[in-house]
C-alpha cells in the first residue's frame, strides 16, 4: 500500500501531471500493488484493490482519464484469488499498452488531415496533438506549427522545445495573439481533459476561445484526444466540475493588494458546434458520437451505474 | 532643437509611452522649442518648427496621436514672427489641456453607461478606460473591475495596482480566461490606439478576441477614446501598420531554439461590427460615425493632404 | 369498446391532455379493453385490440407519444388468445410504470446540470423539465426560476402554481420579456412533444424563440424528453405535423372583424443546432442521437414499416 | 396652472398615452398655459413657463419624446414678455403640426419600401408604423399584414381593429408566433419609443425578439419614427431607463403566490445591427446615422448641456 | 480482361459518367468478368478478379461509390472456384439491384419532406435529388423547382429538360443568383460525390455556397444520397481529394492569355453545420449520423484497414 | 435633338454600357445639345434642355449614374439664354472631368488597401475595382488576382484581358468556385451599379454571394465607387428597381421546353453589413456614410424633391 500512497501522493501534488501520464501511472500502480498483495481470500484481495483504487482516484477527482483507468483495471470476474490477481495485471498491463498505442495511432489517423504545407496552431501541450503533428512531419509534409505560449504555466515552452528538436518550423505566439494569425491557419490541433457525452470538450484555459477564432475564420478545429478521456458520467448528467487552481500561480505577490483576488480556472469548455472533428485510437469522429465511443469503449452501462 | 532631440528619443526608446502621454509629450516639447528659438524671419521659424515636427513625429510614426498633436501645434497662420511663435505656445497648450479635459470628460460620459453592480471586464491599461470605471466608482456605483493580465509586458498589473489604490473590487485572469468570464460581464470597456474611418479599433494584442467574445455572449463592447486616436490618414485609404515587437519580450532565450521563432504584434484589430459605442470627449457615437470625427475635429482636408 | 370510446372522447376534446397523459391514459384503456374482452379465438382478439388502437390513435394523429403508447402496448407474439390477453396486460402496465419512472430518472439526471444559485428559465408546463427544477431544489440547491406565461392558453400560470407550492422562487414574464431576462439566465430547460429523428424539437409555440434567445446570448439550452416523445416515422421522412388550433382560443370575438384572420399554431419547431442537450430517461445524449434513441428504444425497423 | 396639473395627471395615469400623443399633449398644454398667464416681466413668465415644463416632464422622465417637446416649445429668445408669448405659441404650434406632418410623410417615405404583395408584420400599435402601411395600401398596394397580440396590454387588438377598418387583410398571431411566421414575412415594420446616439431602439417589450427572429431568417426589419423619438442624452452616454410596470398588468391575482413575483418590463432594447433602416421624416437613414439626427434636428449642443 | 480494360476506360473518359452509374458499371463489368473467366483454380480466380477491380478502381481514383461498389462485389468468403464465382455474381447483382432501389426508396422517403406548393431549389443533376423532385410530383403535390445551370458543364441544363419532360414547374438561374432568389426557396435538395465520416458533404463545385445562403436565410438543406455514397476510410482521418478538372473546361482559348490561369475544381465541401438531413435509403438521418451508416452498412472495419 | 436621340438609342440598345459610361455620354450629349440649340428665350432653352433629358434619363430609368449625371448638368441658375448655354457646357464639362478624376483617385485611395503579395479577388468588369488593384500593381505590390467569369455576359473575360495586358498573374474561377477559394483571399474588390442611402450595394449578380462569403471567412471585402453611384432617391425611402434581362441570354433555346422559365436578374442586393469599407474619389467611408456623401456631394435636399 506504501507504493500506491507514494503514486497517489505525486499524483496528487502534480510531480506526475497530464491526464495520459497519471492514468498510466495510477494502472501501474494497481498492477504493483496486485502482485505484491499478501492476502488469503478473493474476497480479501477485492477489498484491497477497492480500498487501492479509492485511494487513487480521490486523488484529483475530476481527472476522467484518472477514473476510466481505474476502472478499466479493477473490472474483472474472477472465482478464485489468483485468477483476481491475475486479471488485474492483464487489465493494467493492457490499459498501459492501448494508451501507448491509442497516441500512436490518433498521430496516424490524424496526420492525414494534415496537407503538405499547411500551418497547424496548437495549444498547451498535448501528447496527442503533438503526435499528429509530428507524424505529418516525419511523411515527409512540409508543416508549420503556430504555437500559443499558454500561460499561466507555458507549457507552450515545453512543446515548442519539442518541436525544436524532431525539426519542425516553430511560432511562438502570446495568448492573445491568437486571432491575429488566425487567418493564416489551416488546422487548429488540440489535446483534451475530458469529452462528455455530447462532444463538449474541456481542456486547457483558451481553448475555447482558439476554437470561436477559429469558427469565426472558417479555420477547421480538430481535437486530439485517447478514448479513456470521454466521460461515461456526463451521459448521467453530471457536469464536469473546472478545477480552479491557486492564485498565486498567476499572481505571485497577490498578498499586497486589497482589493484584488484572482481567478485561475484551469480548464475551459469548447461547445460540441466549435469542433469539427475528434481523432480517437476507433478513428474520426464528429463530436456528437461521443456518446456512442462512451458506451462502446467505457463499458458503461445506465442501470448499475446511477 | 537638443530639446526637442532628448524627447524624440525619449519617445522612440519607450521611456515615455502611451498614446495619451507620447503626445502631450510631443506636444510641450515644441512649445518650448518654439518660446527659445532665436530666428529673425518668420519663414525662419515656420521651417525650424517644421524641422522639430518632423524629427518628433518619426519617432513612432503609425502613433497617430503623435501625428495628430504635432498638425495641432504646428496649425496656424501668422503674418509675422511672434504672432506665429505665440500661435504654436497656444496651440500646444491647449492641446495638452484638452487632452487632460478629455479623459475627464470620457469618464463622465462613459460612466453613465456603468449601472450599480455591475461587472466590467478591461484590458491592458488605458487612461480612458480606467477614467470611466473610477468615474462611475466615485459616484458611488458598486463596480466589480475584471482585468486581464495583458502579456507580454504584463499591463493588467498595472491597472489591478490603480483600482487596488482606489478602493474597486479587482479580479485578475489571464488573458485566456477571458471567454470563461465573459457570462458574467456587463460592459466590456477598453481604450484604443488607433480609430480609423470606418470605425475600426487598432488596440493592445487580444482586444479583438474579447470583443468577439463579447459578441458570442451578448455582452456589451464599448471603447473609451479621445478624438485624436482618430486617424485622418485612413480617410485616404492608409492601413495601419500594426508594429512588430522584438521576440525577447515573449522568449527571452530564443537563441536556445533552432526552427522557432517569435511573432510579437503588438496590436490588434477589431472590426466595427464588434463595437456597440465609442465614448469621446465629444460624446458617444457609433463606430461608424468614427469617419465624421475626424472631419470635424481633427481638420482633415481631402483636397490638401493626399 | 365503450369504456375506450370514451377514453378516446376525453382524449379529443383535450379533457385529458399533455403528451405523457395522454399516452397513459390509452395504455390503460386498452389494458382494460383486453381484461374484459369476450371472444373466442386468438384472432378474433388480434382484430379487437386493433380496432380499440385505431380508435384511440385516431384521436390526436400527431401526438406521437399516443401512438408510441399504443404501438408498445399491441407489440405481442402470441399462441393462445390468453397469453396474447396476458401481453397486453404486461405491455400497458410496463408502460406506465416505465413512463412514470422516466420522468424521475430525468429528474434526476438533469438536476445534476443544474448548479447551486441558478436562474432558469422554462416556458409552459412540462411534467419532464418541472422534475428537474424540483430535483434540483429538493437536492438543496438554490434555483431561481423565470417562468412565461404561455399565451394563448397560459399554462405558465399552472407552472408558477406548482413551483410556487414546493417553495421554489419564481419570477412570471410575458413571453415576448424573453430575450430582456435572457442575459441573467444560466439555464433554460423545456419539454418536447416530438423530438425527430435528426434532433429537431418539435414543442409549445414559443420554443424557437428561446432557443433562438438562448443562442444569441450564449446560454445552455436543455430538453427533458421520454423517449416515447421519440418519433420513429421522422426517419422515414415523414413531417411532423403542426396543429393549428381554433381562433377564438386568442380572439374570442373574431366575428366583429370582416379582413382579420387568427393563426394559432400550437407548436413550433426549433433546430437541433439551437439545443445543447437532450435529457431522456436513457441518459444525456446530443440532439443529434435521437436517430440512435429511435433505433433501440423504440423497435423501428426501416423495412418493416414503410 | 390648473391645466396643466390636470394633462399632466392624464399623461402621468396613461388615460393619454403613446409616445407622439402625449409630446402633443405636453406642447397644447403649454401653449394654453402661456395664453392665459397674468404675468407683469418677462423674468416672471419664464419662471412660470419653466415651471409648468417642469412639472410635466417629470409625468414621465423616461419618454423622450415629452422632454423633447416641451425643449423645443419653451426654446426661445426674447426682449420682452409679449414676444416671448407669442413664441411660445408659435413653437408649440409648430410642434403640433410638424408632428403631425411627420407621421403622413413618414407614411410616404416608408411605403415606397412596401413592394405590391408584400406579408408585413408589425407588433403593438405605432402611428407611424400603420401610417407606413396605410400609405402603401391607399396606393393600391396588396398587402398582407401580420399583427402580434403584444401582451401585456393587447395593443395588437386595436391595431388589428385600425387595420380592418380601412379593409387591409390582416392575421392576428400570440407573441410567441413570430418565428414561427417569419419565413413568409417580407419586411418587419414598427415604431419607437427612444432610439439612442447609436441607433439602438427602445421599443415595445418583444419588439427585440421580434428583430432577432428577422435577423435569423434574413428578413428586412424597419423602424418608423418621428425625428423627436430620438435621444439627445444618450450622446452624452445616458442609459435609457427601461419602465417596469406594475405585476397586475400581467398576473391580477399575484397576491395568492407566495414565492412568485413578476416582472414586467414595458420596452426591450434592440441592438442597431438588427435595424436594416430608420424611416424619419428627415429622410430613411441607416441607425448608425441617428448621432447625426440629433446634432442636426434636435439642437443638441455638447457644452450647454452637460 | 478487355471487357474490363473498355469499362475502365469509359469511366475514365468520363464517357461513363455520375457517381450512380460508375458504381454499377464497374459492378457489372466485374460480374461479367467473373461469368466468362476460364481459370483452374481458387487461387487464380481471386488473384485475376483482384486484378480486375485494381484496373477499374484505378480510373478515378476518390470517386468513394467506385470503390465502395468494387468493395462489396469483391467481398466473399468461397471454399472453391464455382462458389466464388457464384458469389461474385451474387454481389454483383446485389449491388446493382440496391442501387436501383436506393434511388427509389430515397425518393419515397425525400419527398415526404416537400409540402405541397412548396418551391425547391436544386444543383447540378443529381438522380437521388430528382427521384425526391419527381416523386413528390408524382404524388400530387405541387411542386416549383429553381434549378441552377451549374457552371462549367451545365448539368443544370439536363436537369431541367428530365423536369419539363415529367412536367415539372421549373426556373432555371445562372449559379450566381442562388442568394437572389433563396428567400422564396422552402427546401434545397442536393446529392452527394462523397459523405465523410463527420457528416461533411463533397458535392458538385457551387454546393457549399448555395448551403450557406440556405443557412443565411433559414431554408432547409437537404442531401439525397445512397449509403455506398459514403466513405468509409474518412473514420481513418483520409481526407477528400478534390478532382481539379482541366482549364479549357472553362476558358477554352486559355493558351491566348500570358498571365492567366484557370482553376477548376470540381467539387466543394460542405460543412455538416449548413445540413439539415441526409436522406438514404436506410432512412433519414442527421449528417453526424454519418459514422453510423458506415460502420453499420459498408462493412468498415478499423483494424483491418489501415 | 437628333444627336441626343441617337444617344438615347445607344444606352437604351446597350451599345454604350456600364454605369461610368452611360453617364458620361449622356452628359456629353446634354453639352452638345446644348451647344447647338437654336432658341430666343431663356425659358425655351430651358424647356428644350428638360426635353433633353427627359429623353435621356427614360433610357435606363434606373440606372442612377444616369439621372445623377443628367442632374449634376442640368443644374443651373442663370438671367440669361447664353449664360444658361455657358452653364450647361461647364457642368457637362465638368461632370466628365470629374468622373474620369473620380477612378484615378479610388484607385489611389483603394491600392492603399492592398499590401504586398496579397490576393484580390474581384467579379464582373468594374472600372473603379479595377483602377484599385492597377494602382496597387503600379505601385510595385505583388498583387495576385482572382476572378469570377460572371455568367451570364463573362464580363470576367474582359477583366482578365485587362490584367493579362498590364502582366497582373490572374486566375479565373467559375462563379461557384469562390467559397472554394475564399480562405486564400485577403481581399476581395468589388465596384457598383447604385449604392443606397443606408450603404446597401446593388451590383452585378453574384456580389452578394461573394460578400456573404468573404463574412464567412472573415476576408475583408470593399466596394470602389464614384460618389455619383449613390442613390439620393434612396433617403426617399424609394427601392432600386432590379432589372430582369430577357431569358435568351441564359437560355437561348428556351423556346424548346414547355414548363421552363428564366430567371435573370441583373443585379443583386448586398446588405451593408457585409460592406467593409467604400472607396470613393472623397475618400473611404463605412457604407452607414453613404447617407452624407448623398447629403452633401448629390445636392440632395428632402423638401424640394418629395
Amino acid at each position: 500500500m506504501d507504493q500506491v500512497l507514494k503514486t497517489a501522493e505525486k499524483i496528487s501534488s502534480m510531480q506526475i501531471r497530464g491526464a495520459g501520464r497519471i492514468a498510466t501511472a495510477a494502472a501501474a500502480s494497481l498492477r504493483d500493488f496486485s502482485l505484491g498483495l499478501r492476502v488469503q481470500s478473493l474476497e480479501e484481495f477485492n477489498s484491497e484493490i477497492k480500498r487501492a483504487a479509492d485511494v487513487l482516484v480521490k486523488t484529483r477527482p475530476t481527472a476522467v482519464s484518472l477514473s476510466n483507468a481505474i476502472r478499466m483495471v479493477t473490472k474483472y470476474q474472477a472465482g478464485d484469488l489468483e485468477s483476481a490477481r491475475q486479471a488485474v495485471i492483464e487489465n493494467a498491463d493492457r490499459f498501459i499498452e492501448n494508451s501507448r498505442k491509442a497516441v500512436e495511432r490518433i498521430g496516424q489517423i490524424g496526420s492525414r488531415r494534415i496537407r503538405d504545407g499547411d500551418t497547424v496552431l496548437t495549444h498547451c501541450n498535448s501528447q496527442a496533438a503533438l503526435s499528429v503533428i509530428s507524424t505529418a512531419h516525419e511523411a515527409g509534409k512540409r508543416v508549420k506549427v503556430i504555437a500559443t505560449e499558454s500561460r499561466p504555466r507555458f507549457q507552450g515552452i515545453t512543446t515548442i522545445g519539442m518541436l525544436d528538436k524532431i525539426g519542425v518550423e516553430t511560432e511562438l505566439i502570446v495568448d492573445s495573439a491568437v486571432r491575429s494569425v488566425m487567418n493564416e491557419v489551416d488546422l487548429v490541433v488540440v489535446g483534451a481533459d475530458v469529452i462528455t457525452a455530447n462532444g463538449t470538450l474541456v481542456n486547457k484555459i483558451g481553448t475555447a476561445q482558439i476554437a470561436l477564432s477559429a469558427r469565426e475564420a472558417r479555420t477547421s478545429f480538430m481535437v486530439a484526444a485517447e478514448t479513456y478521456k470521454f466521460s461515461p458520467k456526463t451521459i448521467l448528467g453530471e457536469l464536469v466540475t473546472i478545477e480552479e487552481r491557486e492564485p498565486e500561480e498567476v499572481l505571485p505577490d497577490i498578498s499586497r493588494y486589497k482589493h484584488v483576488k484572482v481567478r485561475n480556472p484551469a480548464f475551459d469548455v469548447t461547445p460540441h458546434q466549435y469542433i469539427d472533428l475528434i481523432c480517437t485510437e476507433a478513428g474520426a469522429i464528429p463530436p456528437e458520437m461521443s456518446y456512442l465511443i462512451i458506451r462502446e469503449r467505457l463499458g458503461w452501462e445506465l442501470e448499475e451505474e446511477s
